[in-house]
């Protein structure tokens, strides 16, 4: 099934959307939120399971789905950690600065923990106090899990994901050379994310989803031109049954924690860096790595970061050419608060 | 007033607790949850100010107190953010590794963003796994934040701080330098923290909350003798309202938000690293910094972490020398789940 969050109060409205995104069911009957179905998904899944056999069948009538209403399916979550699984991103961050990569990042998975008070909607403004920021898109694949128990093996860890979906991981570049140089990691450099309009359960993606992996061509455009047309199950170092067993390690996961991908990004044929989509290469989840592969081929990076006015979309397709997970398409604007970000 | 979360279900049972911590009155009918309390903080505060006063004055029956009844009084949140605003610690660290501080530590806090799914109430055990992960606990004050515009200014900022508490934000020493050289902060490092039994209002505790900081002996007892008598108020670099500007920089934050001040440490009388609390000193508020004096003096460290069978109890006094928050008391124990965290 398929399951979004309409806006509406902080945690917005769960409705369980058709398959093909046409149209949806309040399911607030069931379920007020998406996370307090999570808290007790045993119970709620096979209710949200019946009414979504009933939408599709028409038993129960659906009204249209339209993903500008959207909110992001999880509108705050308890924990959003993302992993860095593509290996083949982090060793182009690295190469492009000249620097090596550690053997241990082929075995070690490398994780952050994120901040999960606020997930945008899939049509919200991207919010840019300040240009020189070096706001960037991070095209990346999610899950949500269960309660996890800690020292969960990759196997039974791959047993506890409830659902999946796509995240906008927007990132602030410029901000992060000098907040890594202080050792704690991100903080003012990740500001809020977006989430796809609908989250999907394993099941219902078929053969997209398989060894804890999801397959399939992750679309990014930028300002309506291919940027970056990678596929999610290549060059997936780690598989999210390994990221969740590596975050369970020390301690237990609660429901609802959203485990991130990290950059898709896949090798060239060639083994090389990927060429531009526009040149027919696989192209590019984030303009940094664009920016990496032009550094080492060219000397020096030519796309900007994005301004006010550009546009990023993201999503996948299933085998008819239809969105999974419907579109992330957003818009880079001045925030509208007054306070513009210039605080310490 | 004082609030606090009896455990029940995920996000425990609100209630309004007497000012000497003795009974309290149930809140649910006011708001089932204190995150539901803060959702919507200036309808519900003045509803729940009444209840405490009815509480304090007899009006309303209360119940006996229990603190081994409480949950955290935010069992899951949306997000914990952690700083270091008692640099003195910072500088500790630097100069047990005969590192240099950098001067912009002085200026721009050094925070991390924190697992916030889960808190441990004040009186569960503190789970390891394994012993040799160098377990530590680190005595630190938490305020929670109603909802905080992006670009706030740290004056406006201390007027959004709804809540005060104490937090017990448990480490693993021996994982952190791995982790850290990683480049992306801390995760496996930091397992569940624990937050006070009680958290109060700004207003309740008078001159003790002054100029985005927490006045007052910060006391830490390791299995029942003296360890940390620092105070709160003192060598705190970055208030509250500070920490919290920072943390607004690039995006708002939710309401809900704890925001932790680091471990708090003190510089000796002479300007010296402290000395240990039996020797009349103000001792430490975590192992890690007693072993960095040791080292820093002695040329080894010889105080051991946490191990099973260790307890750990911080708490701070009102002028009367009753506990403020309620205690924190927590002894180390194997988790009970079958899994051993040998997993990765």
């Amino acid at each position: 099934m398929k399951l979004a969050s309409l806006k509406g109060g902080r945690d917005g409205r769960l409705v369980v959307v058709s398959r093909d995104l046409s149209s949806y069911a309040d399911a607030q009957a069931i379920a007020p939120t998406l996370q307090a179905a999570l808290d007790d998904w045993a119970a709620v899944a096979p209710r949200l399971e019946a009414l979504a056999r009933d939408l599709e069948s028409g038993a129960v009538p659906g009204l249209p789905f339209n993903e500008v209403e959207a909110a992001a399916p999880l509108p705050r979550a308890y924990q959003w950690a993302d992993g860095s699984a593509y290996v083949n991103h982090v060793a182009l961050v690295r190469q492009a600065r000249g620097a090596q990569l550690p053997d241990s990042f082929w075995h070690d998975p490398l994780v952050y923990q994120g901040g999960s008070d606020s997930f945008l909607g899939c049509r919200d403004p991207i919010p840019l106090a300040d240009e020189s920021w070096g706001c960037d898109m991070e095209a990346e694949i999610v899950v949500v899990t269960d309660d996890v128990p800690q020292g969960v093996s990759p196997e039974d860890a791959r047993g506890l994901i409830r659902l999946v979906g796509l995240v906008n991981d927007i990132s602030l570049r410029n901000l992060i050379p000098g907040e890594l140089a202080k050792g704690f990691g991100f903080y003012q450099s990740k500001p809020a994310s977006t989430l796809s309009p609908v989250f999907v359960t394993p099941d219902t993606l078929g053969a997209q989803w398989r060894d804890g992996k999801l397959h399939g061509t992750l679309k990014v455009d930028l300002n309506g031109q291919p940027f970056g047309r990678a596929d999610a199950g290549v060059d997936m170092t780690f598989d999210f049954g390994m990221l969740i067993a590596h975050l369970a390690k020390t301690r237990s996961l609660a429901a609802g924690t959203i485990v991130g991908s990290g950059t898709v990004s896949n090798r060239d044929a060639d083994g090389g860096p990927g060429r531009p989509a526009a040149d027919g290469g696989l192209g590019y989840s984030c303009i940094a790595e664009a920016r990496m592969v032009q550094t080492i081929l060219q000397g020096e990076p030519h796309t900007p970061f994005l301004r006010r006015g550009d546009r990023v979309s993201i999503w996948m397709e299933d085998e008819a050419g239809a969105p999974v997970f419907g579109v992330i398409d957003q818009t880079v604007t001045q925030p509208e608060t007054a306070a513009s970000g210039n605080q310490r």
